[in-house]
């Protein structure tokens, strides 16, 4: 057994497996732990070497998984996942990046890859999306169409709200999602503009009509999906089983009616 | 080959469609372009030109499909659809009508009559629309109602909002979205009318629950419809084959038994 | 032919329906143009002498059904309904009873009964309420022990949202809705007693999940019933002919085996 | 018929579980009518001494029940919640504990635990509960890391909505909810950190998302759990019967065969 089938087998060890479940869980303490000033007061120091053991913990795994397993580590879109993930933590994140540090906690999103059932949870999603392109691109359309007819009619009137093509789409965003979009939004441009209604009240109905559809769309495939699994199987079998019989029976009958010939 | 049939092989060849579908998107993002002020300041002139001519290339395409294919033209609906859309760019629109001008990015809907994907699921969309048509006007009907009661009762003390039938109609579909509903409307109602909620809360039920049955409908169609496309197909063959070999069987025993005789 | 049988030959001709029809839409209209001030001014006396005419042929169509089917005309739950709606109509509304008055508007609902379609569409909502009468009665029960509760809790601080039982029922019912759950009532109330999300939360969520069951009931009915309906027939039918045509072979075989003893 | 046995048919007879109804409901109205200071004022220590009397009925039933059933008591997960709820208005409230004062209205939930119907749906809501798990952990993991990331990059600049990761997770369920979500929240936000959407927007798409999944879960389980219990029944004997027949024709046919040989 080379070096790297011993490596491979101590990392698809589940001891292995459950150690970096635990590992992952006690970071996403610590990195909870460092949102509290008062804590970070009194215990900082430690809880900031607590991470970065976790990490260094996080590096080494990924690091054996690379040599173990070569060329086929970015084969799995988990592997990659991980990779991503963890290599954010090691970027320097500066004094002023306090975005890239707040990432970090993204680590926590590996609890995923390492739990069987959140995968395939997170596969199945991930399984919907290719079937609901067609119709995001469609809303994406929309969006685009409404937001620059907003930021044409609107954007000197409200350049809060439809200043340029970019405040408009998030405008339309909050209007789709029904928020404050009668007395927040479009009750003030109809102070100014009365029949903006004409503009809004259809976009609401056809962006909103647009998402019940998607959501139809996954439960048909949904419902499919479940029940083909189960029943087919036992229709298929009991159909050619039908089937066999008949065919046994007619051949029976067959060489009878030949053999009195 | 006449003429017309060139020009029909020209209009349908593949590149045609890919040339016309890039138009399309650079237009779109032409038009773009055109709310950003700055943009304007510092290449105006272009981008206005670059549209004039995207727009007269689709002129000059629907021209094309309009002489080659004659009065069928008209009998496909996406054929009016974009006959109608870039009719909107021509007309002059002054120096008032913005509203005509805001207009001319509906032409990126042309995207949707040329990309079969996006045609399909808007054709599913309009297809749902029929069986949904009965509901539409009990709706119809719930808000014609509404709104004169709503108008009656309330115009006199908040004519912003229920002055007339048409206000009343805009206020009562944002409490059926549920925006602000009781907080922006019918608490401050309730405070001059106390019994004011015995109208609203009966009415936010039965059209929510009014739109349920829209989504409910559209579920069960859209399942019966993957239902019926595929397993129908396999299980009336499947039932066809089974009731043929019976009959043959039949048959061959009725047969024999004649024989006998 | 009897008096009664003519009158019912009368009122049950095409016709007749679509004049009474007509005549519903005129009422609507003509109550449409009662809530208009302008239109009041300038022609008063007409509209309301013509809604007078309207009214007084409703009396009359539902005084001819009634003596043309006696007792059983009450048998029929649409012309209760029909009863009624013209009965509020007649009610002598005063001058102060301007609720009554506005409730004449009611009488566009008799269009449901004459419309075959719509009437289907409300038969339909109307007998899935059995199906989701246990719901109903559960989430009844949670309003009123989260009234109770709220309004012990809450009433000595918040009158105006949690006063009475009945204060503090509608304004749960606007935390089910999720209208301005958080920023309208919650966030002020949680100033005072800071745990107050303890409260608020599940009840969202459980509430929430009630009302998604609902709908899941809904939909699973609507499902069922439009998968009997259909296919159900054409099983069915395969089915008996199957086991029909394997009873007749079983008994040519028996024949035939008796016959050779 | 031991004591035990005797005890047990009491408590099982109709007519003592219409009898606890009873005392269920009479409370539920003395407990809603000591939220009336009006009513507490005229008929105070009478209610008081009512609702002692039905609390004084409950613990001893339910200590029939412990002496007739014995350990079996707590095999049943309803005896268990009447225990609880019982035993949480023996707490003495004292002076300061209104809460638990306010929580003697759970008794009324005793209601779902006596009537049949009830019982089936809340055991249908519990038994949809660990199918939706995962989904549920998922959604737990992103809050968390909403929580964290929102935390330490907003919690300088809006501590009333982000001071601490508890704050944080409250206003990433209000978003989730989409209650005020863009205009009480994210706007605000926006004003100092403009790139603040490039969080919440995510945010808001992935756990509507989940919360869609949820739903999509529930109606398939729900519409196998009606499609098994019914027709699978049926067809099943169909597929019985059919086979049986086929067997039975086969057998004549090899029957005959080898008696001719």
């Amino acid at each position: 057994m080379g070096f790297n089938q011993r490596l491979l087998s101590i990392i698809e060890a589940p001891v292995f497996g459950r150690f970096i479940t635990g590992v992952i869980i006690f970071n996403a303490v610590l990195l909870g732990m460092e949102t509290s000033p008062s804590l970070m007061e009194a215990a900082g120091p430690l809880i900031v070497t607590l991470d970065s053991i976790c990490l260094a913990i996080f590096v080494f795994e990924i690091g054996m998984k690379l040599v173990a397993t070569g060329r086929r580590f970015f084969a799995n879109g988990w592997n990659i996942f991980d990779f991503i993930i963890v290599g954010i933590a090691l970027v320097p994140g500066g004094a002023g990046l306090s975005v890239l540090r707040a990432l970090r906690i993204l680590r926590v999103l590996r609890v995923i890859s390492v739990a069987p059932r959140l995968r395939r949870v997170v596969e199945g999603f991930i399984s919907a999306l290719p079937g609901m392109a067609s119709v995001f691109l469609l809303m994406a359309i929309l969006f685009y169409i409404g937001a620059v007819i907003a930021t044409k009619l609107f954007s000197q009137t409200f350049p809060d709200w439809f200043g340029d093509l970019g405040l408009s789409a998030y405008t339309l965003f909050q209007i789709m999602t029904l928020e404050s979009w009668s007395m927040g939004i479009v009750r003030p441009v109809m102070e100014v503009y009365p029949y903006a209604w004409v503009f809004f009240v259809p976009f609401i109905m056809v962006t909103t009509f647009a998402v019940v559809n998607l959501l139809v769309g996954l439960i048909v495939n949904s419902m499919q999906d479940a029940h083909h699994a189960e029943d087919e199987v036992k229709t298929d079998a009991y159909r050619d089983e039908v089937l066999e019989r008949l065919e046994t029976i007619e051949r029976h009958l067959n060489e009878r009616a030949n053999s009195k010939k």
